[in-house]
């Protein structure tokens, strides 16, 4: 056939991913050949240890522990080792050497995203990590071609399977966020070491990703606020419940307008209450998506499973695909387009709804003191709910308020909930969160 | 600047969605060149009325009447006509010349497909359609590129917002069918002359377009089965969610086995029942949403605006973008894929689950006699509810009798309500639904 190719790829990493990737390559080889014009050989996996047991198991043949020299005449470099050493130098070198590269990496990209894709543009290669966001859920790949010709203003993320899966069991269920974490634990969903996911640093990478990609604008991993669940308590879901709303871990990325007509960038990762109609709010166990608006598009939402060996390897293939196609059509890569590079904006610029939770003494007069406080610093009160706790053991009786607010700057809501700390009549600010997707 | 070039666009039609299109690309003419590395002049838009009012207007100098001469020497152009005729003629023109086509025209895809994608492919054009399924929603793209690693097994898909918005007031203000297509009329959901949706020629002519790009498979539009929501009644649509269902129009396009390892394509498009925990019955109103399971990515679901002029726009102007990439970097398009071209399968080989609703005489042994009937032609029951009437005017008490069977072959259960039709305890077949999404 003419023009007919047989591509080179070259897998680092023989993981849960990387061995699904492995499996499904081998055992489709000729479909893949059809859907894009080209043969694709697998010419090697590169992996720490040749002995590990390994499902699905890769022939003993195809393994290397000599990354380096995986790379050398490769087409196509997959690289699913994760973590920022050696998978940067490696995808450099692949790079460099004229090989696109496949990476589900969201660590190396967020740290790493702008030298990566400087890398490729030099030599007219492509990057490509459909696989690093949400899993098998395409979201790169719209955001970056189909929603190219209109303007993003906001993303709303739920991109970590784990705390998802945890804070849905304590809503769902009732439990304890301990009893939750260890049932994610026995289950699978959550690490040995969870730090990652229930600190937020996994949905923080996935966020400046995101952002990045969303706003054209390069997005540094360190500019992202972030806020972790391990103080979420089960008290609080059930109130949020009772007001309508449930907890998720939000990734936020957001377009604000910071005067002159021009536009910054905040993106945070917190918990964050949302409507219980909020499409958002049916996102269960274990599951992602992300909700995107666009300036013309409206709301837009993209959901399916965010981890998993064969549902990440979906992601890996698809970009294989495109690669795969792109050699046969020939053209250099798209660069990644960072031309608007907004403003970065911190945390204090944001402007969004708080719910606040307080315990105060039960004396009349309170509600006035507070709601005196909130207008001082700025904060307008929407809507107070207020339940009394009979004091035990002989103790005064203390009520206990929940204060929904209108949308204000976060500037003004830490100074009113400093404030609220040192007022005598508060006990003490139990809880606040973010109101998001109204 | 090296390799800039300066991309002549031609738009065709100057409706909601033409309209809106030119003042977006008047207006973000900049913001395009940023992204795709290329400038975009729109030479002209082709109408039949140059003196129709346009919301939002577009400049008097741009309009012409000669949609011929207007297609010579563009380099992309845009077709959002609608209908077979002139669109088909010009569409091909535009191809023949090398131009780049983007269409939001389903029913020239659902009709032509093929012969515009070999026109395509003849002369190294692309020919785009993100915005001709699902309007705003990337729908098209995702199942091309991002599942092309994957085997796509089903697609549910609710691909009609008119028909959505009147089943959902059915479900959630209990209106009549009548009523909730007069409100849709009124807030210009629905057409003066509705049938092409309400009789669900829409969304064929989107589930044959569907299925042709995720099987792989030329899937004629005349093979689709189709089914329209007219016979739907409120009746039906309170009773399914007593038993736990919401009742949508769907798109339904399976890959299912015939044997010797051997796969073949079902399309078809009917009202189904639908679990009220699935994620599409949280499909309200005029809303749109597309429901994909992989083999290994599980499953997928894309939600978002199916229809209006600012929301179609952005999926025009998504593949306008990508368009104008491939010109800066060159190299021939991507042939839509049927390398599979797999048999397209009749409804009679179809194999789901049915809910039906009899009315029957109210006496002893009718539950058996019903029973031994749908055994005896190979259907198995599931569960039955009953209902008993009292007899109004001194007529015979009657009762109704809502039965889900297991999945069973469409053959089956025609037969078993052919069957029931001639059983004498049988008053009549109120209807019969089939539960698609379990």
């Amino acid at each position: 056939m003419i023009g007919y190719r047989n591509l080179k790829v070259a897998l680092l990493g023989g993981g849960t991913v990387g061995a699904n990737v492995a499996s499904l390559l081998l055992a489709h080889g000729e479909e893949f050949a059809g859907r894009t014009g080209a043969g694709i050989e697998l010419v090697g996996v590169a992996v720490r240890d040749l002995d590990a047991v390994r499902t699905p198991a890769i022939p003993r043949e195809l393994l290397t522990t000599d990354a380096e020299s995986l790379i050398l005449g490769a087409d196509i470099v997959i690289e699913l080792i994760g973590g920022l050493e050696p998978a940067r130098t490696l995808v450099l070198k692949a790079l460099n050497s004229g090989a696109d590269v496949i990476t589900g990496n969201k660590a190396l990209l967020a740290t790493h995203g702008p030298e990566l894709f400087e890398a490729a543009e030099q030599v007219g290669a492509q990057l490509y990590y459909e696989a690093a966001v949400g899993g098998a859920i395409p979201i790169i790949r719209p955001l970056r071609d189909s929603l190219a010709g209109d303007r993003v203003t906001r993303i709303l993320g739920i991109v970590n399977g784990t705390t998802n899966y945890i804070l849905d069991l304590m809503d769902t269920e009732a439990a304890s966020l301990e009893d939750a974490l260890a049932q994610a634990t026995a289950l699978g969903y959550a690490e040995a070491d969870p730090t990652a996911d229930i600190e937020a640093y996994d949905a923080a990478q996935k966020a400046a990703i995101l952002a990045s990609l969303a706003f054209h604008t390069t997005v540094p991993l360190e500019s992202v606020h972030r806020e972790g669940i391990t103080s979420v308590t089960l008290d609080q879901v059930k109130s949020a419940r009772a007001a309508g709303y449930v907890v998720k871990l939000l990734a936020v990325c957001e377009r604000l307008p910071i005067g002159n007509g021009e536009f910054g960038v905040s993106t945070r990762v917190h918990p964050a209450l949302i409507p219980l109609g909020h499409p958002l709010a049916a996102v269960h166990e274990a599951k992602n998506a992300v909700f995107v608006e666009a300036e013309s598009a409206g709301s837009l939402m993209f959901y399916g499973a965010g981890a998993g060996g064969p549902e990440t390897a979906s992601a890996v293939l698809g970009d294989l695909v495109s690669a795969a196609r792109r050699h046969v059509v020939g053209g250099p890569g798209v660069a990644e387009s960072t031309h608007a590079n907004l403003p970065i904006l911190p945390i204090s610029s944001v402007t969004t709804r708080y719910q606040i939770t307080l315990t105060v003494a039960d004396q009349p007069g309170v509600l006035a003191a507070i709601a005196t406080l909130f207008a001082e610093h700025g904060v307008s009160v929407e809507n107070v709910a207020q339940s009394v706790a009979e004091g035990i053991d002989g103790a005064a009786p203390s009520a206990t308020l929940v204060i929904g607010t209108h949308a204000a700057a976060e500037s003004a809501l830490a100074s009113t909930v400093a404030a609220l700390e040192e007022n005598d009549v508060v006990t003490s600010v139990e809880s606040v969160l973010r109101v998001e997707g109204l």
